[in-house]
């Protein structure tokens, strides 16, 4: 028998996930529960810049997983300046290999999984640490991640009813509230236009989801007992943190290497290790109290674990294998 | 029209190389003397440890060469604990990607080309730095990296009349030995079974190809004259480098950080970085000289460069689009 692996395209994952959001949300919560198990090998994150100028790269995550039996790689572009080419700005794809004895077993698309694991995470923060009757949702940025954070949200928050979008490329906000009109008649959807600040400060969560590198959200804006998501690189002028009650990050240790907002504020002395308040995965499980009063302002920072990558993959490749989905392809 | 990218098996590699050296020779040659070029960006290499105990790794090596439009990565497994299981110990994959948008362009299974690059450097280290009128050549190790070490050397140094291969495992010797005596009938191949002493002393060209991490090469078997390829991890006392009057390597910037016997010596002081003499892309290119005389004793280190993997991948994918070989698989 001649050794194979399992391709699983793009069209492949549409299928299986087939917008099955409260899956890609409980895979990726049991992925951020693992973030402390020893049975987890984190990896150092390669970022390969291709252009310092664009800020085109290839970022490199891997992850092992040894009681899944698992170590992978998701191998990602993110080129800003294909854009102005009219191209996806995004594109990866995951390899799969067995620990037990290192053989390739899947390579997938995760150009899709991507957005959507992102914004599980935002979802899962938003259900843990948004005050309680949150009703406003507004954005900044109106593109894929966007619209994936307002899926999710709504699916773990199903009484938001209110949602601003503000975004420089205004008929990206006319063309994405098009789209979700029709799948949300429950929501009223407000096109802010380039008005940030409306966006901003009539929103009891708030998500920045843009990809330039621009101080565009101002502490000023932000109501008592908002949640602030932050997705993306520099998008936040520093007060913004550093008037939080609370700063919770996906992986704090992961954040602080980086060049977000918050470790750019590390690396200058405005942010210790101690001003972090905790690990989304220490409210999941309990260990710490999340939100204690409606009038917190919480500031939740998302940074992009390979270890949700890979598990996410993991997870789409036992789907593919159960439903008949892929190519198996010859070594 | 759909994205797609072309996978390029173990069996198309095989069909496009077609046992022919020379053209694995001078890809590598081209892609060495890139090795200082301005359009190369050198990223670090990841080595994922799956277990300590073992050395089961996988290794990422990832690599952008700007005029060529390409940044690649290859993903290969190291698993010294599946000799046990009797499957190779040795299995990896590349991905190629355009630096212009981050598309993929290809996918190529690279368990070959790894064991042919890197007895391309050794070959090309050979011819540069071998004394005049070699005959002899000695192998500690009988694996696949001494075969394709033997075939390229050859290819380079035609008058090779006599082989030595020593090994722990006395019927992989006698395999080889039995493949080889067909294809070359004009060398005498020699069983030193397991008498590495055997193997190196008589030798003018040594090279240690195993995966044990022992110090089996002493310096009291290493005639004058002689030049030494050192290709695996910690295979030599380090009285061989200590003895050697030139010590060259592939980069000496890539050996120094990493675990290889000169890598180890420089970590504990007993060598600095002005007692290596020169990578070798220096003495292709005519900025130092090679061998002075004929009894000089040479340590060549090779530790296997990003760059190189990438460049070959490159090159092959560019000779499949040829050749029409592969599978143009949709995104």
């Amino acid at each position: 028998m001649k050794d194979k692996f399992l391709y699983i395209s793009s069209e492949d994952i549409y299928s299986l996930i087939n917008e099955n959001y409260d899956y890609i949300l409980s895979t990726v919560q049991e992925a951020l529960l693992l973030t402390q198990s020893d049975t987890v090998i984190q990896h150092d994150k390669t970022s390969l810049i291709i252009d310092e100028r664009t800020q085109n790269r290839i970022n490199c995550l891997p992850a092992t997983i040894l009681d899944k039996n698992i170590s992978g790689i998701k191998w990602i572009s993110v080129f800003p300046s294909n854009k102005k080419k009219e191209i996806d700005n995004v594109e990866g794809f995951t390899l799969l290999s067995e620990t037990e004895t290192g053989k390739l077993k899947a390579i997938l698309n995760s150009s899709l999984a991507t957005s959507l694991r992102t914004a599980a995470v935002g979802a899962i923060a938003a259900k843990y640490l948004a005050k309680s009757n949150s009703k406003v949702i507004g954005f900044i940025g109106a593109g894929e991640e966007a619209k994936a954070h307002f899926k999710l949200i709504k699916c773990v928050i199903p009484e938001i009813n209110t949602c601003y979008f503000s975004s420089r490329t205004k008929t990206k906000i006319t063309d994405l509230i098009n789209e979700l009109e029709k799948l949300y008649p429950d929501v009223k959807f407000i096109n802010s236009s380039n008005d940030y600040e409306e966006a901003a400060s009539n929103s009891d969560i708030i998500i920045t989801a843009i990809s330039s590198q621009e101080k565009v959200l101002k502490k000023k804006w932000i109501k008592e007992g908002s949640l602030y998501i932050h997705v993306a690189g520099l998008e936040d002028e520093f007060d913004v943190a550093l008037s939080a009650n609370k700063i919770i990050c996906d992986s704090w240790e992961c954040v602080k290497h980086r060049t977000q907002t918050i470790s750019q504020m590390y690396k200058k002395g405005l942010l210790k290790d101690s001003d972090i308040y905790s690990d989304l995965v220490d409210i999941i499980n309990g260990r710490k109290k999340g939100r204690e009063s409606n009038n917190e302002f919480i500031y939740f920072n998302s940074v992009g674990l390979a270890l949700i990558d890979v598990c996410l993959a993991n997870s789409l490749y036992e789907l593919a294998v159960e439903y008949d989905k892929g190519n198996w392809i010859v070594k």
